[in-house]
């Protein structure tokens, strides 16, 4: 366990507890860990979380004993109380939430399997007809995502200090990529980069996509030997204190083609536009619109396949999406204090692609981008 | 995208087929990724696969088209089809669903969220009554996992080529365990070793716990500054060609206790008991008690607070649990080609702790230890 500052609890599980009152529910069962993280600190592999009107209890198991109490002797507020489980952790939670005579207990429907879900509502419905009403298990969705959406001073600080740190190693990186050696030395030259400068771990498998692998948005490192003349996409992140930064430049080695540079600064131009777009009221849609329409302008509308961007925070893709919009998926307004990437992109088989990403946050009258590296082939 | 050799389908798929008949479904939804990519060879980060008697359908969106059919290209057997998910992936596989006109549909209920789920439901049921009878989604377990639990050849040699370079990183690792260095340098340098070493990623976050950190199990790497006689435990793995392996071992700096070298003595004649009790035919659990049995012996059966150990493969942690048993879960009977790790470890507060992990392979006579590093202080 490491041991990151205690988030403060209060106005978190206020939120949720508005949410419940609003949802006509008793208390809330919290199993996706980035959530469990986001309410109470607590960053194990395993537990939950029971929220209710008066009490906020963390279900661990006896291996994260010491981690538990280290976290509430940090935390002042006292708001959370730990519960160590006897036996399995879901018998736990059943006995917990029975004697907490909570009877509508929502759950993470988005993240609870449903043999789980099925297991649970079976174990608090009582076996025989006629016996007490049930407890009955809610699922629900977005409960607690909805406050992470927009990040408190403390993760802007964490979020600043992640892309500040991120940005070095890409600056840093660039001696790295030489012809001769292979797209899976230079992310393997990243991914010590990054931890070398503070982070816990990358984000996600970090892309080193050279000459026409570079026209797979999501290729993985090969044993392809960079060429002298290739552009290569390096797409990477990190998790600095829990928190996911992520970043991307496209560089040329030898000479580069005509074409490829009118690729690059199409996208160079419209990540340009899309960032110059983030204000609070615009809606994530508009901020993909503004990068869509620069490359159509270029004869790239086909090319740029994949969303203009995606929320940073506990998670390296979370809310809110920056994407053309789909009927029944929320298309956010903007809001000061949410952090995001823009990452247009341009595709071509055979050419090879070009990415360019960012990661910035929401302020009063624009955005601030956190990661700072010059855009240059 | 990698390029992993694809998996010969027809009798993993065949599997598929017989539990699906004796479950009475038509067809099996699968959206665990580690098991889409056993039945298909594709390791893509979004897909799914539907399964009937008749057709194996891997349905992905326009990211990786490239990457499928290049995985159809490769693979011999023409058992597999490619479906190109228009619009949503969901939406895609409801609109398949109903074109094979299957009634009885299994979802992976160990994995698939309740909310997705409910979702799918919904729209395979039609909303007026009176009509047609509706495709009914149904929770099934293990279906795939069943059949992930016993290796094949072609997994097998993967694993040993895994194994044996595991153990070189363990083998060249212990240089860099000095006093002076920090935990967290140490683990950087173990994950760029594996990295070099051909690994794609390390399987799970790297441990190393110094002194009394040693006494907690699941420790993460921090800035403390390893001491001139600290014991140190480290516990990593790779992924290699999609495979997972898995090795710990703890050592000295300086001198050591007598009281530090009793429990390493008694944990590593645990891990033997272990290992020697590896054959077909005997229970999971007799395994772990064999580990037990050793450690209440030297009066450190509190000491030992997890399982001796968990299945490899596509996942790092899989079937089979070698632990004590569980009403409700299931004691694998050991066959050959399950390939398990043997971890027995002792943790005193104060004291520190020690474990030692190696992977083994059941061969028909007893098993074979894949990892090879000398079990030393």
């Amino acid at each position: 366990m490491s041991a990151p500052a205690a988030p403060p609890a209060e106005p978190r599980l206020q939120g949720v507890r508005d949410a419940l009152r609003s949802a006509g529910l008793d208390a809330l069962v919290v199993t996706h860990l980035p959530n469990i993280r986001y309410l109470t600190g607590f960053s194990g592999s395993a537990g939950a979380v029971v929220v209710t009107d008066a009490r906020c209890l963390l279900v661990i198991d006896f291996r994260y004993l010491t981690a538990g109490r280290t976290l509430l002797d940090r935390r002042e507020d006292q708001v959370l109380e730990l519960h160590l489980a006897e036996g399995s952790l879901d018998g736990s939670l059943v006995a917990l939430l029975q004697a907490e005579q909570v009877r509508r207990i929502g759950v993470e429907a988005a993240w609870m399997p449903v043999g789980r879900f099925n297991r649970l509502a079976a174990r608090l419905s009582p076996a025989e007809p006629g016996t007490e009403a049930a407890a009955l298990l809610v699922p629900t969705e977005r409960l607690v995502e909805q406050g992470r959406l927009v990040k408190d001073a403390g993760e802007i600080a964490i979020l600043r200090e992640a892309a500040r740190r991120l940005s070095d190693v890409a600056r840093q990186v660039r001696d790295h990529v030489r012809p001769g050696r292979t797209e899976a030395d230079v992310a393997a030259d990243i991914d010590d980069a990054m931890r070398r400068r503070g982070f816990e771990r990358p984000a996600f498998e970090t892309i080193v996509a050279a000459g026409p692998n570079g026209a797979l948005p999501h290729a993985r490192p090969s044993d392809r030997v960079l060429q002298a003349d290739d552009g290569v996409v390096l797409d990477f992140g990190g998790v600095y204190d829990g928190y996911c930064v992520d970043l991307t430049r496209t560089l040329q080695l030898g000479s580069v083609t005509a074409e490829f540079r009118r690729m690059f600064e199409a996208v160079a131009e419209a990540h340009a536009a899309a960032v110059a777009t983030v204000r609070p009221g615009v809606r994530a849609s508009t901020i993909d619109a503004a990068a869509r329409a620069v490359l159509a302008r270029h004869g790239l509308a086909e090319a740029f396949g994949h969303g203009t961007g995606h929320g940073l925070g506990l998670e390296v893709h979370e809310e809110p999406r920056i994407a053309r919009p789909v009927p029944g998926v929320a298309d956010a307004v903007v809001e000061p204090g949410m952090v995001f990437t823009i990452e247009p992109g341009a595709y071509v088989a055979d050419l090879g692609g070009v990415r360019i990403e960012d990661d910035v946050l929401v302020t009063p009258d624009g955005c601030d981008v956190l990661t700072r590296v010059p855009i240059e082939l």
